[in-house]
């Protein structure tokens, strides 16, 4: 059994684009075992693509390579990385796409890709996904060293993240990840909660500036405790306070957007 | 060679569920063969979900787990199946999903999965998913007998089918599927074509009440026999009588639904 | 290790149908790595298909069997070719969608799959993907030769290119791909770059007739050249005079389509 490869681009589901990447892989390591994360990340959303990394990448087995292609910079002076964390690598462009999990794993080295050694013979200026991502993954994959890559970088580029403030019964903060059910989850973590003071059953005044909404949402345990048609809060899968809807689309009911502020207050 | 493992759901290609079950599942089997039935099942819609599953399921190798996951009510009292049948395994939730390709290959074992030894440590009240079915599809591909897993149920949930009534030259049945061509699966059998008198050639009028179509068809053995653009019926590859035109999508075409009333009569 | 089988259809990725394939190939072959091209294929759309398949197809490992089912002359007298090239395998009818890959690549053999024992037991009239394509590659992959399918073909159906002509500083051509970010490629090659007098950092006059479209893009090395939002010519990946938008979709914004003419002249 070979090592795992994950791949997660903006490159969608109708294009040439991800199965070259498979290829040049499987031409290197004929055994790796290759998982798509998702290729519908929006064209350029390097959060997006980040968020979604994040949120699925410690589930895979140790030593599995995460490979992001988002990558509005290609062909540029943008730096190309590979990452060792505590427990896996992750190779992609220097955008910040990569940190969010990285950072959350433990990161040992980073290093900037730069030895043709490790890519394809004819490197194009607008495709590294096949020309450099791919192959360099496919050689992490079959024991390289990352340190052979390139140089180590001290200062890879992160993202910001957007800022949530919570006291006791107030919380600031904004929709950070819509998912493909229209759950709009904001900042508020798990950890959260006690500080909040919100118990299950409480309401919630929920605001939306942008929108002019303010809805009046019960905090349950799960979609299921709602009505249907019902809009909610609960803490999700990944421990985020979510707004949704049981058996609806609450982003899209609400015309929301990820970035969006909320304002939540408990009502006792 | 590791077992093959289905997968099943209404989870998108643009979210980090799949990929999450799919971590754990190697996470746990680093030798299953991971193959995505669909994941663009419409959110919540059990029905096209089983019928997806009862469609494609048997052409997979004997002791394949079928994995499916369309679970509005994950996180409520619904309970948690795994099924042993003649050839298959089936996990997921006990709403019906399952037992149409179940009952079709013959249910030899249905257990309520209880047992927290095969969940993940942690187990969310929103993504069973990834917390319950991907582990113990996991195990039960390395060879656990689903005894362990928890009581025998003897009350699987089933789904209603849309009735279908066949007699000499005329039939009342109702669109059940819409494939990806817009092609429009009526509930008539290939074995009720010769209780309908129907021979290739003859010619269909359709009648479906809730559009108020009223329309002439020809009975032919593939798309290709009719004109560019014309609408035809024919019995398709799983053995339906489908309403199609060529190198057209009857569907949106004509605005027709899953669930509409269809009347046919066949004209000598 | 298994042989790679790779699938591209206009099959969706919402119906059971690659499903279905896959397993009659696992089921054939256990031990086959599975990877897919695209099934996002607008529906009959073979040139499509073709230039998906030919910017591919080259990168998988030698031995590779591609398939490909865009095929809506199934179930009628259209052929179903078996081609052997100087490193690959492609499966497919016979209607052009293998030929400009498997010309590419530079063919040995052609044969008619016409032996039923290299097919499902049941071949069906409208789903051949399943009952004769997946099982012949599925037979490929463990060795068979592919004389034994069926009689040799001198006359395979090939696709109409759309002509380019090149001239010093003038190109007439046509947008013969667009791609998933709505880069529009040309007929332009990187090789009638020194013909066309062309350099980086030179101006192009853009003429697309139908859509009264005259635009001036500067001809740069790759899209972070340009500023955000402006649109610009460059030669993309597969070697193809591209017009694009830096971090925009060019097609969308100018509403320009698969076929559309284009007048170009360079400004010195």
């Amino acid at each position: 059994m070979g090592r795992v490869i994950t791949l997660l681009t903006d490159f969608g589901y109708d294009s040439y684009f991800v199965p070259s990447m498979k290829g040049v892989i499987l031409s290197i390591n004929p055994n790796a075992t290759i998982i798509d994360i998702t290729h519908a990340i929006p064209p350029f959303n390097i959060f997006k693509a980040a968020f979604t990394l994040w949120a699925s990448y410690k589930y895979f087995p140790r030593g599995t390579i995460h490979v992001v292609v988002v990558d509005p910079g290609v062909g540029t002076s943008r730096r190309a990385l590979a990452i060792k964390t505590r427990n896996y690598y992750f190779v992609g462009p220097d955008n910040g796409v990569l940190m969010m999990a990285a950072e959350d794993d433990g990161i040992e080295e980073v290093r900037s890709i730069e030895n043709r050694t490790y890519m394809r013979p004819t490197v194009s200026s607008t495709f590294h996904g096949r020309d450099v991502f791919a192959p360099v993954a496919a050689y992490i994959s079959l024991g390289l060293d990352i340190s052979l890559l390139g140089p180590r970088v001290t200062d890879p580029v992160r993202l910001p993240i957007p800022p949530t403030y919570v006291t006791h019964g107030l919380a600031r903060t904004a929709i950070i990840y819509i998912d493909h059910f229209g759950n709009a989850y904001t900042g508020v973590r798990s950890n959260d909660v006690p500080i909040l003071g919100l118990d299950y059953g409480d309401e919630l005044a929920v605001s939306i500036p942008r929108k002019n909404i303010e809805l009046r949402v019960r905090f349950l345990r799960s979609y299921g405790f709602a009505k249907e048609g019902e809009a909610l809060a609960l803490i999700n899968s990944e421990g985020f306070l979510e707004l949704s809807i049981n058996r609806g689309n609450f982003a899209s009911k609400f015309g929301v957007e990820e970035g969006d502020e909320v304002v939540i207050s408990v009502i006792k």
